[in-house]
């Protein structure tokens, strides 16, 4: 099979051995696979795969048909549609991928669209709901509105019954961002918008001081992304005063059990409001497998509004 | 009534006019009431009591007999033993007290053990299982296991199935802290003893990178004291690795409905843990109630095991 590859910091397409399905998992041939932030830390050598993944190929999301069964494989049959998060790998023709891990590719959505879809809609799921609690009638700021995550979050947020503010630095890219569902604002001064019941933090350190100014009594901080730095001042006497927390969380790392259950979650939670038409993702521009080097590029560039991916066949 | 006066910083004995209980409200003829380090504060001017609190006469708990009922008070009867925690005014012969912030005194507890229950029980188990959620079979880390809060915390977590560790300063207090079920240990190097998945802050800023170190994945840093220093360093990406959150609480600004719902629930999760003899308040010392400038000296000592109780009648 042909796959995108690592080879001294640059990005090269080479012919790899097909990979070959274990008891429980199951091969799948891929149609898209979208770019995330943290292929391109990957590509510097600055972030490797969990142990058991492919090294030299990135990719950390797909979307295929499934082309054959390992051993006690039973949830899916050769040729439904799938997509799954995985630890690497993803920007090849082929990938094994455990069957807990996989889910469903609802019809309404296209290739692109379900190639995008498991990264960024997981870990905002994940951080929103399962880990800062967010509620109906709540009020949402997110960091990074035009991005993957960003528009993942303020959709669903939406889609739950929440408010949501997002600070988009270009200002081309606003209209985009309120035709999602959210008030759509410059990052300065974000704190008269508020207060917000849920931050979500894509940025990083430097944004803290002020998202505790901006943040309500009962609030949470969710951090999923330090680009801007990591090392915070955090104010213990406000965060006791607003009775806050501040909580960090990555999907990478986790073991199999709780990326099973996370998918489980978005099968159950998320899939189905892209089924009644409330989700959708915002695709910025797809690339031919070939031109992967060219994807990565337009990823680093910024100024988007959604995703980027692949298109392997 | 008399009751302790803070005039200029001071303590004093002073008259004051009986209080009288409005609707909903119950009259208390105080018997015991403990001292806090929030009373340290509020008498150098620093931490003033919540509106509709008396202002001038200290105290945040109490216990005595039901002395009269205001109109449409009906949880108590005249002489039933009642505790409870106030936004101010306990160190005195009688207290108005909203009848939803009262609980029944257990009948195993003497005056000076329920006069010193409320304020370190509540917030314990407010921060251990509301905040951070602490369940049976992990490990818990309190920084200052002698103290109110302390002691409090190492019996709660020993009632419900978790292990705990606490730092003592004074090694001849580590002792009976060890009685109270934790395995105690000087504060210097206590990531060692780890990981832990609950910290229980009560010194603060200076605490916080040691305190990410020693966090398990999936820990909660719970701090509800910042008696060191407020402004802290968070290493995010620590937090994200760890999945990890730092969080704030107090109880003393809560609006009456939370503070009712908190009194309920240590009703029903921690007195029958006092009935059953899992629990007991450790008393360093009590001191009458015109004592009261001796008590403050001696709690601001330091080196206690325990609560400092007044004993008003």
């Amino acid at each position: 099979m042909r796959a995108v590859t690592i080879r001294d910091q640059q990005l090269v397409i080479e012919e790899h051995p097909d990979p070959v399905p274990g008891k429980g998992e199951v091969l799948v041939r891929v149609h898209a696979a979208g770019l995330n932030g943290a292929d391109m830390h990957q590509r510097r050598g600055l972030y490797p795969a969990p142990p058991g993944w492919p090294q030299d190929i990135p990719g950390m999301e797909l979307a295929g048909e499934v082309a054959a069964l390992g051993d006690a494989a039973e949830r899916f049959r050769v040729g439904d549609r799938v997509m799954a998060i995985v630890g690497g790998g993803a920007q090849a023709e082929l990938a094994v991928v455990h069957e807990r891990l996989l889910m469903p590719v609802p019809e309404t959505l296209d290739w692109p669209a379900a190639g995008g879809l498991p990264e960024v809609f997981t870990t905002a799921h994940d951080a929103l709901f399962t880990q800062a609690g967010l509620r109906s009638g709540e009020h949402l700021l997110v960091h990074g509105g035009a991005g993957g995550v960003g528009t993942a979050a303020i959709q669903l947020a939406r889609a739950t019954g929440a408010r949501a503010t997002a600070t988009v630095r270009r200002e081309e890219l606003r209209d985009g961002v309120h035709e999602l569902g959210a008030h759509a604002i410059a990052p300065e001064g974000c704190a008269e918008h508020g207060p917000f019941d849920v931050i979500l933090e894509l940025v990083g350190a430097p944004n803290l001081p002020e998202d505790m100014q901006a943040l309500a009594t009962g609030g949470r901080i969710s951090v999923i992304g330090v680009s801007a730095g990591a090392k915070a001042e955090v104010n213990l006497l406000a965060l006791m005063g607003k009775r806050a927390r501040v909580q960090g969380s990555t999907l990478r790392a986790r073991p199999l059990e709780d990326k099973a259950l996370i998918a489980r979650r978005v099968e159950h939670e998320v899939l189905p409001l892209f089924e009644s038409g409330a989700l959708r993702v915002p695709i910025a521009a797809t690339f031919p497998l070939d031109e992967a080097a060219a994807a990565y590029e337009r990823f680093e560039a910024g100024g988007k509004l959604g995703k980027i991916v692949l298109l392997v066949q």
